[in-house]
């Protein structure tokens, strides 16, 4: 999702991707997780400013989440290439 | 995450999950398959009532969406039994 998150968005677009990503946190299906990926929010806030910036953040917000699970730890630099939006 | 929502949601628990929803039409990261999915929410918009109404409205625009798509239509009469929160 955040990979087609504009490169230049506008206030309004900012906007609706960081209640998307308050709103997931409220509504995440685990409640356990939920209550976690609201301690993550308070940590490291969305980043909206573009593209790059969204990936990375939210990259690094999942990676924190497969360390705690003791999962592998995804290599966030290569994040476009491996992107397929499937459709 | 329909199936954890709620059996007697408050006004608020309503308006978080109908903007969760048509957020997740704004920014689905195909871009065909927003438009569409705007369209859908036109047709059939989110049923915020309760668990019951939130569940068999999701699965019913799912459909229409596997249908559209040539896929297996899913049976929304055995959601609850099929759902593995997975955590
Ligand atoms: C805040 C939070 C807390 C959670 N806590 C739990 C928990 O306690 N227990 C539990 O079972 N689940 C938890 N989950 C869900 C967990 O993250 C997994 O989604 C879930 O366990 C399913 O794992 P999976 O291997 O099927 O998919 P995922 O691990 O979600 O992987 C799906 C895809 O994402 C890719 N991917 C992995 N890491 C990244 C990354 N950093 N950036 C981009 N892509 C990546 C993978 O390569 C894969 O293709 C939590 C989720 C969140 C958001
Ligand atoms: C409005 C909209 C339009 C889309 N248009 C396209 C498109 O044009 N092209 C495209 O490739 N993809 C499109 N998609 C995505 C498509 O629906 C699939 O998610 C995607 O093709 C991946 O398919 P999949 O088989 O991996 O998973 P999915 O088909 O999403 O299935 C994932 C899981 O959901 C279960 N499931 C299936 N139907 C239901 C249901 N009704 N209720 C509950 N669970 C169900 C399945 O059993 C499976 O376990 C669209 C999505 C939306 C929301």
């Amino acid at each position: 999702m955040t990979l087609r998150y504009p490169e230049k968005p506008t206030q309004d677009e900012k906007e609706a991707f960081a209640s998307y990503i308050y709103l997931t946190s409220r509504l995440y299906p685990c409640g356990d997780c939920a209550t976690e990926f609201q301690a993550l929010l308070q940590t490291f806030p969305p980043q909206t400013s573009g593209r790059r910036a969204a990936s990375q953040w939210l990259c690094s917000v999942h990676n924190e989440v497969n360390i705690r699970l003791g999962k592998e730890v995804f290599d966030c630099a290569h994040l476009d290439e491996n992107y397929d939006c499937g459709c």
